[in-house]
């Protein structure tokens, strides 16, 4: 009999487990559900098509599902809920939505991929029309469609993170007044401190209001079921646009339902091969947690990388391949108006929390020769485990190539290089594209004289 | 009695091997010696100074002796030349220019910087008035003087690498007719073919003009002693300014003349410390060859970054401290005109002569998500050994952010990552900076396949 591979959820994870099972196993009978309308729909740009950078709606378009079924061999069931699993007898109960009717799948491997959902903040109100998250495509035109109509005047966000980040520029870029409300004292919480007042100078001077720790109240609505304003805890906001931005978590219901074990970010926890703790079950995307390379402990880090890598993962062993996804390093970037700011690695207050020594040191370096025309700043903040001397994570945030910079030391995270041998590198000189001494060498140089590797 | 160390040279090495042994024994009686005017000038802007790119002279000018004594305390002789030195007796014979007398200096350690000096091509005219090279800060300002002076409207460059590149942008950029004749197919020759192709339809689409496969035969010069032809064994071309580009030869008479070991490229050999084949003697600088790290044998490659580096190394050891310097990878780029062109490790010429099995991808990708305004093509040959799936050499061409990729390259060839390893590294994602798949990522899957290094 042939192979059956079930395949829940048709946006990133899923596509990518089921094309590569095929992949592997040819005679494979490899099926896809996923509730909504489409699948493959790609949500990291919706922020540039708010804003304008991005202007071909069709560039975001989803893939269409026939196709996908005709260039992968793969069967593809939209609007299609699994609404229960049941892993002795290896069967799925799945909802047709369309006809409404209930249909049994026998499988021999089953891959969950169901994603993620926007955090609710709780509060009456947050259904209004005019309140938004960017989770979906759906999301995303639904939230273009009302600023093209309706011509909002004042935003407000709700949140603090990378999302926040890029809509604030989304919104700023369509002339929109925005505020930033956010709990804590600086955006961006999982930065350094340094990086964090950079990325505050930097919404300042882009006119975006931020509030610092503010608590979210209440949303007043008007007759229409409209917000009109934002309550907090220091006063109203007026608004005519809402962006709910505080975060999203895994949908688990179904791993739940089965038993797979969980983690303490509330993730499923999976094997190298994606395989959950339960027998044929596997996992894959946001609806997992990640193992980091850096302190070898769990993470939630729903990454689009991630998502793809583990997809794969899971659908080539599951189709009977050798297929690993060791983990990553939580290596991330935003664009913040004119500055790139990025991630790499743990932060100063995970290291301390899995076991670290931490030391820090933060430089200010050019992206080329300083008097070379275009010549931005480049700030470093690295952080290294004082006994062992390794990296063990770093921001990089300032003018073009932070980013590449970020992945140059993502790179020595990677390796478990220590700030001396890092120091030692040999990178490129040249005027037009770094000083003699990259920015990278003068952070390395630096910090390798507050750890143990220094002769 | 005080440990006393000469240098000998003044432009990079020497400096930076004097100020380090001052710093590492405060003790010590450090003496520098250059036979010119001016110490620690930089060249590599020179040809930005050319192309107006730099335009405040002040930028460029060398360290004055008189400040360079006060704050590092080394004793600086400008216009002295070291003219022998006595390596039984430690001892060297300097001539000091200014007064035409000679001095005698004992030694307990001896540092040669003596750096490298441009080729000659040996032909009658190749020292006329409007016939340059770019080797010398004076070199620079005497060809601005020229520029300024005489408009020169057909410039000829003679040579085809790195400084042939960028001169060609400096003189297209001064609405210079410019012709470059290069005695190979194509420009750059340590590059693959596929990046010299693209350098080479830059150029032309620049305006260069390109004449392959050419040997000069003569000068042809007038009355007023300046060349007015050059004449190739395919024709003339007319010239109002030549520029020699055809590379630099290490300077090691001093070295010679105390019998230290040479190598093959006719440069300095030393040791991780920098020691010469003589008691007492080091070596630092564009004089001295340099371990190539990827295949362990000597390369001559006279780039800044070793030359600060081994003089570091050198002044540290011989004022008693105990750095080392092991080699490069020959990290190197080059603007030309629009496009980025980086080299890192090892050309596939040169991995065949050294004993691997090289294997080669090209692949094309995107700086940033394809849509994204301002995405630009990168190109990426990389280069492996097939029975270790080593990352062994790459080229990246084409839009911003080749030259930071090329690095990311670097470090994974210096790490001596399989391309399995460098396939599954952790990059970042996000729209304005890089697609899904960072065109470093494509270029390590495509390459993987055809090595030992999947499973």
């Amino acid at each position: 009999m042939r192979q059956r591979i079930l395949v829940i959820g048709g946006l990133a994870a899923g596509p990518a487990a089921a094309s590569k099972a095929k992949r592997t196993n040819r005679d494979a009978d490899v099926v896809l559900f996923e509730q909504g309308e489409h699948i493959s729909s790609g949500i990291c740009e919706v922020p540039y098509f708010i804003g304008r950078s991005i202007t071909d709606a069709e560039k975001l378009s989803p893939l269409n599902p026939l196709n996908f079924e005709r260039t992968r061999g793969v069967k593809v069931h939209v609007l299609h809920r699994v609404e229960e699993i049941h892993p002795v007898q290896k069967k799925a109960t799945v909802r047709d939505l369309y006809h409404n009717k209930t249909l049994q799948f026998e499988y021999d491997k089953l891959i969950l991929a169901t994603g993620s959902q926007a955090k609710a903040i709780g509060l009456a109100g947050e259904e209004a029309r005019n309140v938004f998250h960017v989770k979906s495509l759906a999301d995303g035109f639904a939230m273009k469609h009302f600023i093209d109509e309706e011509k909002p005047k004042h935003a407000v966000i709700i949140g603090g993170g990378y999302v926040a980040m890029e809509m604030c520029e989304a919104f700023g870029m369509q002339g929109m007044e925005t505020t930033l409300l956010h709990r804590d004292d600086l955006p961006m919480s999982r930065l350094e401190t340094e990086s964090r007042k950079i990325v505050l100078e930097e919404l300042v001077k882009n006119s975006i209001r931020f509030q610092a720790r503010r608590i979210i109240k209440a949303f007043k609505t008007d007759a229409t079921g409209k917000v009109t304003d934002v309550v907090t805890d220091a006063g109203s906001v007026p608004a005519d646009l809402v962006l709910l931005a505080i975060g999203v978590a895994p949908n688990v219901e179904l791993a739940k339902s089965v038993r797979a074990q969980l983690g303490s970010f509330g993730g499923v926890l999976t094997d190298q091969h994606q395989i959950t703790s339960v027998d044929s079950i596997y996992a894959a995307g946001d609806c997992c947690e990640v193992k980091n390379l850096v302190n070898n402990r769990w993470m939630y880090a729903p990454l689009a990388t991630y998502a793809a890598r583990q997809g794969w993962t899971a659908g080539e062993h599951a189709a009977g391949g050798s297929a690993v996804f060791k983990g990553g390093i939580r290596a991330i970037a935003v664009k913040v108006f004119g500055i790139e700011v990025a991630s790499v690695g743990l932060s100063s207050t995970e290291a301390e929390a899995s076991g670290f020594h931490p030391v820090m040191d933060y430089i200010v370096g050019d992206s080329k020769i300083s008097f070379y025309p275009g010549s931005e700043k480049i700030h470093i903040i690295s952080i290294a485990d004082k006994k062992s001397g390794r990296l063990i994570g770093a921001n990089v945030a300032g003018g073009s190539g932070s980013v590449l910079r970020a992945n140059i030391l993502g790179v020595a995270i990677q390796q478990k290089m220590t700030m001396d041998e890092v120091s030692k590198l040999d990178l490129i000189y040249a005027p037009p594209f770094s000083p003699l001494w990259d920015p990278i060498l003068t952070a390395a140089h630096q910090l390798r004289k507050q750890t143990g590797s220094v002769k």
